[in-house]
């Protein structure tokens, strides 16, 4: 008998309980290795804002999907944990006054807060350059830890995250002109969020040992669910209250950012979800039992509630 | 008949513009390779900073370095631009009104000030990220590749590059306290610019295929004379004006930063980075004829005016 839908999710988030832990674990490990070469008051940042609770859902996303291709989850650790220094550096920046200016992140006070800007500023500099030594030095083979590489510093560049983040502060600024540019609000998600989600499972597959076919099946996923993720996003903002979501609420749109629902409407930016979602769980269907959590992690971006 | 001193000198600067002119082309091909998807004043704020006229002492040693070993320079050029990168990044990053706050760089208004500050510190983030797609998706063979982004992110992480600038900070403050701490400046210095230019010379013996000894050497000669490069620059600051050096003088010990004369006097400054540079050019004897580009930019280093 086929396991009901209920039963599936509650075992991905025993799952995914049992990984955050193992993930925390991890990047609480690293940061401890920290020699006193690095600064005492540095080292407090970084670890304020990488060991703050959070979703770990990137790094979920390596976990599962190297998983899904047969590959050994405990191997993919490093590369989990370095997408994750990667999503924790932007979070820093993105925070800093001379960005998006927010004073509470994860229901904390936001790094440059609890500390100073330039000690803000390090640490997500930091964190992205552990990211990438992580990476170098701990996925075998070197081969495929240089494609890693390349892939991470890609998603991570001025094409995609920077890139995307650039695009949003500009059209915050030019907000009358925009409020209607559903094309530039995709193409702000697609880099500023999807990209990383996409290169989360595109490292759990190649560290992994997957096809090149399972590859892309997989891409094709973190894709979909990327910018799923951010149209959901978009929708809590405007729903949710701040104790739900431990962040301000609302302040996309009192800033006048573009948002899907701003744009598209509430009803359209769900059913657009609702079918980025299909295309997704479609797209890794051939990858059989072992892609039932991924499978169950994407209706989770759908259904959740902050 | 041995070539005069006068002429090996000459030479090398010749050399230098050459390559200079080459390392310049090549950070303008990869800049302007940059899609749509990095927004125009992303991309018009890396190419400022980035193409800024600049001495290019890092990409030159590891160009240099790669021929000391027997490799082919023209095949480190990524390694070489990749070097660049992360260090226009963080005098993009040093520069910021919460970090530095300086208006002037290389004789020109420093990012922040010609674009903004969120733009200054999406390039240097940028910036960072490109330094590593350059190296992991370039070098060859995979396994080199990695080994230089491991090294490579180690030079810029907590522990060196940054961990440097925070403890450079810290020190400002606390200028009283700590006026005449050789020990820590020497530990800033080591980290602040030292390890950046260790790499240089590193990245250039191991992807000019140096062999293991090799690599030992350069990097013997690295430490050397990234210690006396920093020490003169103290020197220069305080001896300098402004026009010849770009930016302004004098304001490290106006700003109570901790700096090589302020510590032990000029003259036991200027005997210590002769000493280094002495040290530097008996590390690299071992590897004959090849090596004399780099012996001579040891002693440019000590005896440059700006």
């Amino acid at each position: 008998m086929q396991e009901s839908a209920r039963n599936r999710f509650e075992k991905l988030q025993t799952r995914w309980e049992l990984l955050r832990c193992t993930i925390d674990t991890n990047l609480a490990q690293y940061t401890s290795k920290l020699s006193s070469d690095c600064p005492a008051q540095l080292k407090e940042a970084i670890e304020y804002s990488l060991l703050a609770p959070g979703k770990r859902l990137r790094p979920l996303l390596v976990l599962l999907t190297a998983e899904a291709v047969g590959g050994d989850p405990q191997k993919v650790i490093p590369a989990a944990c370095a997408v994750e220094f990667i999503h924790c550096y932007s979070l820093i920046h993105d925070d800093l006054p001379a960005m998006d200016d927010d004073d509470l992140r994860r229901g904390m006070p936001t790094c440059h807060k609890k500390f100073d800007e330039a000690t803000a500023i390090l640490a997500g500099d930091a964190l992205q350059a552990m990211a990438f030594q992580l990476l170098a030095s701990e996925v075998r083979p070197g081969g495929i830890a240089a494609i890693c590489c390349a892939l991470l510093a890609a998603a991570a560049g001025p094409e995609a995250l920077v890139g995307g983040q650039m695009d949003d502060l500009l059209a915050e600024k030019k907000k009358e002109k925009l409020a209607s540019d559903g094309d530039l609000l995709q193409a702000i998600h697609r880099r500023k969020t999807g990209a990383m989600i996409e290169v989360s499972v595109q490292l759990g597959a190649l560290v992994g040992a997957g096809s090149t076919k399972h590859l892309e099946l997989v891409r094709q996923y973190g894709e979909s669910i990327g910018l799923a993720f951010q149209i959901v996003d978009d929708i809590l903002d405007v729903e949710s209250d701040a104790s739900t979501l431990g962040k301000k609420t609302g302040k996309d749109s009192a800033k006048g950012k573009l948002t899907y629902p701003g744009v598209f409407g509430l009803e359209k930016s769900r059913d657009r979800a609702a079918e980025l979602i299909e295309t997704a769980t479609a797209s890794i269907e051939g990858l059989g039992e072992a892609a039932l959590p991924l499978m169950d992690l994407a209706r989770f971006v759908l259904d959740r509630s902050h």
